[in-house]
């Protein structure tokens, strides 16, 4: 408890160092894993045996004998999927992470997952008829509402009918005959993030997904915090004003009922309505419904209630994630999803919520960001999942 | 990332098993620590040699050649000191963590690091000159604010005048000769209720002190949460009223200034003279300052304006307990320092807002109950402290 190191087995920091840095000389691997010589030989010539890793060539000499590379195994693939409340993005990868195929098409959560799931796996079978791969060795996805990662199922998601304890791992193994993991859409996205984005190698950090609906992926120690039931991060349902608006959950002033894609949304038709904004009003005669980018580009154009809009928003998000800031003193605060389109305006107000409210200490070296990876964070997220447990296999 | 497993060198294990569970034979133990016989005679002869552990007579035969029981070597000793805003405690503990001396006085920590631990120093002389002990093996300090854990100094402590990064674990470590250990005092009572108290063996849980201030606990994965800086739990600050009363740390509606020992004196005090409450109004013309106690009495005697601030006070820190449930989905709650005491109507009100306001799935099996260990909760979580570091040293 006092003071602990927690180091993974050689071969899967081996085949970390491989999938992150490209292909690496033996001798090169040996110091950074720093293995003996033999045992260092020994570990490749098993993942070579068990095409894990592959021969590359020879590398620059360092003085001596010059060393083999290695690399991954070209036959390596993951497939990344990322399931949202509208859409279905696909990619299959090589062993590197780099992205072989991609797919994103408009799709509605509530078809249910037997639809879904159908059509994830008509893309990638599309994926391998065009030669992408032979076979995948892992599947990572991520799903808009709770899971149980240990079993693999969601659990009560709200905003996903028909999808309770639905076994979405188990279908997608006994379809591809490779290990899946499924996870919460929030913390892929917050995994992706840590992987090739903004908080590369930052070990404890929140991201903030504020999209249709608010959540928040948390890494602690640098290694995802699940909670007890897998729930942690739920933030969308703190209540922020006890005379607000019902939300979908069944309580009253939830964040995410007072500022969401949805309650932009609702927000921004009350205000062309009324006519308080000129700008939203323009664009609701323009016909198609009113969203956040209707929003974000009122508030470009100088629009007064869209800028307003985007400040209350982004105070009452700010005040949520000051006491969070208080209670878990992260060391930075990435902001994504959908509504991070909203940009420095929302970031400004949230900033200054955070800054004025938390604990002095906690705040002097709090960098606030707008997330990197954007909409890529999620797939790529679910590509290091489907990575780590590929490699795990390689036991 | 993906499935990690810790485990503690076998010395470690070994030392915290006997001082768990007292004398054990080497038979069990090698089947215990998962060691080959040779190995753990190994690691036993060099922990007698080194004189942590002790030979204590012959186990139970189980069947075969009967085997000797090994204990904590009794020369063992480990100093416990808990320092509140109004008191000091020390405790002297043997390797199995039970108390030999203790000593509890009042005492203000604004005298300053210099007076406060010099007492301390006083009486742990008092305990060697009586001959509790010959040396101390290790120290484990609590104090009453923010602590650099890595450092070993408070970090701009606010009820702590004078111990801004005073070097409290560089003084008694010279003192004594034996490394020292300092934490903050909510962290060391929820080390001790985990060790000795209600969380026993919990991984995940929080412990909410609710005394002079606020402040909380965070236990994830079986260990300490501190945060980036060392301030993680410091929930005291989270504003729960934009309308509220300004708080010492120069904020407005902080939650500890709404609900807590000071707050709650200073709204018995106004209920005593606007003669809201009978009761209360009685116990000031009796002479003593109005505090917590006398508003348990009052309510105990169903006094009700009594009964109510205990209730608004149990609401507004069951809305932030909500929030924090969502957040972090512990498996327990415990709510534990001087207030406390208000017993049951509090623990009440706490209970209901967290368990209508949290994510459902968050709250299925959360029990939310009362400290176990009440005022030992600290010192017994020191000398947990104390051995862990003491213990480390056996390496």
């Amino acid at each position: 408890m006092y003071v602990r190191t927690t180091v993974d087995p050689p071969y899967l920091r081996l085949l970390q160092l491989l999938r992150d840095e490209g292909p690496i000389s033996r001798a090169e691997l040996a110091d950074r894993l720093e293995l003996t010589r033999p045992r260092l030989l020994a570990e490749v010539e098993r993942l070579v045996a068990a095409e894990y890793v592959a021969e590359a060539g020879m590398a620059a000499s360092r003085g001596g004998r010059r060393s083999t590379l290695v690399e991954l195994h070209p036959r390596l693939h993951f497939a990344a999927v990322d399931l949202g409340a509208s859409s279905i993005d696909v990619e299959v990868t090589n062993g590197r992470l780099e992205t072989v195929a991609a797919y994103t098409e408009a799709a509605d959560i509530r078809s249910g997952p037997k639809a879904i799931l159908h059509r994830v796996n008509e893309l990638l079978a599309k994926a391998r008829v065009d030669g992408v791969y032979d076979r995948l060795d892992a599947i990572g996805v991520g799903v808009p509402g709770p899971v149980s990662f240990r079993d693999g199922v969601p659990v009560s998601p709200p905003i996903m009918p028909g999808w309770d304890r639905f076994p979405v791992r188990e279908l997608m193994t006994r379809e591809h005959g490779c290990p899946t993991v499924v996870d919460n859409d929030v913390n892929i996205m917050a995994i992706g993030e840590r992987h090739g984005g903004v908080a590369h190698s930052v070990d404890d950090f929140l991201f903030i997904k504020i999209g249709t609906g608010i959540g928040c992926g948390i890494h602690l120690n640098g290694e995802v915090y699940r909670g007890t039931d897998g729930c942690a991060g739920d933030i969308g349902h703190i209540q922020v004003d006890p005379q607000g608006p019902m939300c979908s959950c069944g309580n009253i002033g939830c964040l995410e009922a007072l500022f969401s894609g949805v309650g932009l949304a609702r927000d921004a038709l009350a205000a062309a309505r009324s006519g308080a904004s000129p700008s939203l009003a323009e664009r609701l005669t323009a016909g198609a419904p009113l969203t956040a980018r209707d929003v974000a580009d009122g508030a470009a154009e100088g629009d007064v209630t869209c800028i307003q809009l985007i400040r209350e928003g982004g105070s009452r998000i700010g005040s949520v994630l000051a006491a969070l800031v208080s209670f878990a003193n992260p060391s930075m605060i990435v902001i994504g999803g959908g509504l991070a389109q909203l940009g420095h305006i929302l970031l400004a107000e949230i900033r200054s919520a955070v800054y004025r409210r938390s604990l002095p200490l906690a705040t002097g070296n709090l960098p606030v960001v707008l997330s990197e990876l954007g909409p890529r964070a999620g797939v790529t997220g679910a590509a290091v999942l489907a990575s780590h447990v590929a490699f795990e296999q390689a036991s």
